[in-house]
């Protein structure tokens, strides 16, 4: 190993956007790097400027076509969200509003018309816009939301309606202070029918930033975190809207009221637009992981200086980062972390590559809508999870503003909830599998259908994402259920081990399903949420499987011989603490011995005293500029903590 | 059961001090109730005001001798903290500075003197102080702090110091804006000799609040919680501090520079002085489990009312607690919290009478100090887990800081680090049942020794903390590792399956540890290190058991039959939740079959069927009132989320 090993695996972590990534590195100053203390109406202000001077060069509108002033790459902008979250979290998250959310909604949802007279505007930033989709009553449920937009033929416009509170638009970003125009989703009415949601361009503000007639706007008030961002709540009292402002690429209404749409039925119509915006779900995930990498960096190099307690051999207090069970805690923690990169990396490149090769088959998209939510939740809970660890590793300086860490965690929380709840995300990933991807659409409807669907485990479940020969031929070289012959660090043992757990558990959510199908007719609704948990489950050990295999397949792609070395050890580390982590199911399913799973938390410890000399290797090659950390921990004089 | 079960189990969960936690409710009004969304000074302003207005029936100062104007209740101040706890924890804090740590340890290491001069001021608020401990160099390992006081016979006088940055004292609280007088620990040096940490009592600001000459006070600046504690940094050079302000009772220093001490071992000395101050970790860990209980309240309730997605058979929303995986959160959180709330009361109560009996044993005093830590460490880190599953259980409106749960989670957050890390206190707990409580103070010392110490799982490690002969009699009923045979409910097997991994663990440690000690001589580090995830299991599982016999112990003192068969199903789910949690270590050592792990997540499962209808009743038996609930969501008018 030498020593610039941080370099060459920054490198590997960088993948198809590295040069993107150096250009945020390279200008992303001091200027645009998150303040800590400051107060709601600070924050605002300073975000709300700073969000129009970011420079292009980052590419927070790069996925818009170039004849409008984008780039065309899709993957490109869902990079640059990543980088500003290291930056400063609710600059990343204004921008994803602005640029990702109702940007994004206008272009996906909008037509010619839509682009030519809005696109430049919203990418120069002259026109901030919000996305307002959640309502008060119905945040997961959107297919069910209250406002209801009814097309009167005579002025050739819809009548845009708030009927009572629970349906007012609420923690819509950019509301409260910033935004001019709103991407608004509402029941379409015309006569007698209801079409179901449909997007409508809305203006909400005049020029001088008034509420326009008939639209009422609140504030979200304090939030624990993201305090520049203005979350708002509108309401509309009968507000006219123009025909032209429907956003018509999947629905038309023509001025005699004349609906149409090339997908006849409501639900699949409704799902085929929010699959439009699945770049907003993948950024969050991105964003997520990427803030937990500040707060690994963080963590990890204060334990290099941080002394406490004295070696029985030695008047030398020791470093944190010596301790077995701080090490544990954060070397697990980096594994994870690694993996994410390269599940992340992967997405981007598939879900970019899907965007710019225009039309893809469904399952193809409704693989990547599902690797998506799956990750978005994995991600984020695993961020909360090691925010939270690095503020408690870093003991009462963690708690300190100064130090980053409360900012990286109270910013972070709620990117469990928003874009998608992720137990309702890991649902939709649970029941994408159940019923395979064919009959998803017809079972996002709600909690119950899937039950009847689900006949079987479909072969195309259990398709590898990833490097697939390669794994193939790992997977096959290990003798199946292979006990104490095969070794720990057998990378086809550890796939094998994820494999079997996803399958197994599919398969015995079936069985259950089925059985309740037949002993639960009158209770339609217990049919599914009996075996909830279980269905959760399954979801989650398809996570994991997706996020091996992309960390494999990543390993595969290195070609430098000394990162690579040391990627397999963190992929030994990952897998192997994953099994650890839930070796009572491995144990119950008599996927591993009793013996086994002793030596399996064995062979983790041993991997942590290998990775022991590489802790700050590991955080070194995340490549985030000492600017971004922002933690006045790591800015010490030596002399401050040093000994007498 | 009756409509008035709510009543029936709060009066059981009351416990001794019922009278005192009614007074709480009747006399902390909305006044006192947290302000979200304020300003540091904002908070700082209101909470040093409130705080000298906390009405005497709350007993804030009951613990302190009645003829200084306490109670003589040391029980109740403790309860009275909790109580605050669920008012405003910026209050709690603040209140637990003055009159636990600074009042507490003028108490406990001063004397007579020292008594009568100021305990009148600190008890009626006139006299604001700090406890200065903490330097930012040294946190968990005190005995090792820097600030010196040397003494001069000249001028009976000691010399304090803060000899470089490393040594200031930091994180205190009161010391940025209110405290008057610090209680400041620091190393005794009489001509050569080192006599260890004592405590002094330094006026630090004059009338008018500006630092007295010789002292430099910082702010510790914006913080991740806790806005109304005003944290600061103190620094001394060479103050003068009258001989007379050394708190003597443990160390005694004449005019001559002659010391005295009834201890004569530095170390033994000093761990007898922290372990005056255990009311403090007492206080924590039940301050962190009723804040719990306040985010289980308000997320119950939410769920209750709160609808999403469409039944099956029913154009009826779904309300969120009937979901399986939401109630198998908030149930198991519920049934946890009940577990808690019986050990708390516990061990307030054996803690307040050892304290009023006077003089206790070594033995029961360091069983006590275990027990302390062992549920500071578990309750805070409970609690921290618990109010997020809350916040995300609450969606986006969990973030809001009008539905509290964002202050709930960002105050007690670092709860897990004060009044001792939590892995340094779980540490303490293991190096305590390892060798003996006889032997604890000298494995104190650091991280090492206690691998040479280490020679036998004691016998008095295992003994029972509660209602021993009904434990001893339940265990007994139930064959050793009955399986299959036994039924999944018998309190009896629960506790042997408590017992048996406890005392497992710790004979594994035991056997690791001997043998390192044989095979590592030359790197005695290592020794202890090696084993550390794994003592810091025995104790967690150590914990685990004297909470689950504490439950027991509550269970059997309940009189009500209503509230007892509630309580055995809570206990119930306690119990085989915490098993089912553990599996993996359970499987692993062949005290489940892997067909009765898996009956024990169905028997979990039909636990959260029965105990569905009375959800609320739990919450409602916490007692708290709506006031200090403080969250918008339960106070909303019914029709805002109404269906049309």
């Amino acid at each position: 190993m030498t020593d610039d090993l941080p370099n060459r695996v920054r490198e590997v972590l960088d993948g198809r956007w590295a040069p993107l990534r150096q250009a945020a590195r390279d200008k992303l100053d001091d200027r645009f790097v998150t303040v800590p203390g400051e107060t709601g109406e600070q924050a605002r202000e300073r975000i709300s400027r700073l969000v129009r001077q970011i420079p292009a060069e980052v590419g927070v509108a790069a996925g818009f076509p170039a004849e409008f002033g984008g780039a065309g790459d899709p993957g490109g902008s869902m990079v640059a969200t990543e980088t500003l979250a290291q930056v400063d979290l609710s600059l990343m998250v204004k921008a994803g509003v602005q640029w990702g959310l109702f940007g994004g909604a206008v272009f996906s949802l909008g037509t010619r018309r839509h682009h030519e007279a809005w696109l430049p505007g919203i990418i120069s930033g002259d026109v901030m816009g919000c996305f307002a989709m959640t309502e008060t009553g119905h945040g997961s449920d959107v297919q069910r939301l209250r406002t209801t937009a009814v097309y009167d033929p005579a002025s050739q416009s819809f009548d845009l309606h708030t009927p009572y509170q629970g349906a007012r638009k609420d923690y819509i970003g950019n509301a409260a202070r910033d935004g001019r125009m709103a991407v608004v989703f509402a029941q379409l009415v015309v006569g007698e029918r209801r079409h179901g949601v449909h997007a409508f361009l809305v203006p909400i503000r005049d020029e001088d930033g008034r509420p326009l007639p008939g639209v009422t706007i609140g504030d979200a008030g304090a939030k624990a975190g993201l305090l520049g961002v203005d979350n708002g709540r509108i309401s509309f009292d009968h507000v006219r809207v123009d025909r032209e402002m429907l956003l018509d690429r999947y629905g038309q209404v023509a001025p005699d009221g004349t609906y149409t749409s090339s997908i006849e039925n409501d639900t699949r119509r409704f799902f085929t637009m929010l699959g439009t915006l699945v770049r907003g779900r993948v950024s969050v995930g991105g964003s997520a992981s990427a803030a937990a990498k500040n707060a690994l960096t963080i963590a990890v190099r204060y334990g290099e200086t941080r002394r406490q307690f004295t070696a029985p051999d030695s008047d030398r207090e020791v470093v944190l980062n010596d301790y077995l069970a701080h090490r544990r805690k954060l070397l697990t923690a980096l594994a994870r972390s690694y993996a994410y990169t390269f599940a992340q990396e992967r997405l981007v490149r598939d879900l970019s590559d899907a965007l710019t090769a225009g039309e893809v088959d469904d399952r193809r998209q409704r693989e990547l809508e599902s690797r998506a939510a799956g990750l978005k939740a994995m991600q984020t809970w695993n961020a909360t999870r090691t925010i939270q660890m690095c503020r408690e590793a870093c003991g009462g300086a963690g708690y300190l503003a100064e130090n980053r860490l409360p900012g990286l965690k109270a910013d972070t929380d709620v990117f469990t909830t928003f874009e998608g709840d992720n137990t309702v995300l890991l649902q939709l990933v649970g029941k994408g599998l159940l019923t395979g991807y064919r009959d998803a659409f017809g079972s996002l409807d709600g909690w119950g259908k899937a039950a009847f669907a689900a006949e079987q485990v479909r072969e195309m479940v259990l398709e590898r994402t990833a490097a697939r020969t390669l794994i193939t031929r790992l997977v096959d070289a290990v003798p199946k259920r292979g006990d104490a012959s095969v070794g720990l660090t057998e990378r086809g043992w550890h796939l094998n081990m994820f494999e079997e757990r996803e399958k197994h558990l599919l398969e015995g959510a079936v069985r259950r399903l089925r059985r309740g199908a037949e002993t639960k007719r009158d209770r339609p609704f217990d049919i599914f949420n009996d075996v909830q948990d279980h269905v959760l489950e399954a979801a989650q050990a398809h996570v994991h499987r997706i996020v091996l295999e992309a960390f494999v397949a990543g390993i595969e792609e290195t070609t430098d011989p000394a990162a690579k070395q040391l990627l397999e050890k963190v992929c030994d580390l990952y897998a192997l603490s994953t099994i650890e982590a839930d070796k009572g199911w491995f144990l119950e399913h008599e996927r591993l011995t009793p013996a086994r799973a002793k030596a399996v938390t064995g062979a983790v410890n041993d991997l942590l005293n290998e990775l022991r000399p590489r802790m700050t290797t590991l955080v070194d090659a995340f490549g985030i500029p000492d600017a971004w950390l922002h933690a006045a921990i790591l800015r010490e004089e030596p002399g401050r903590q040093a000994e007498m």
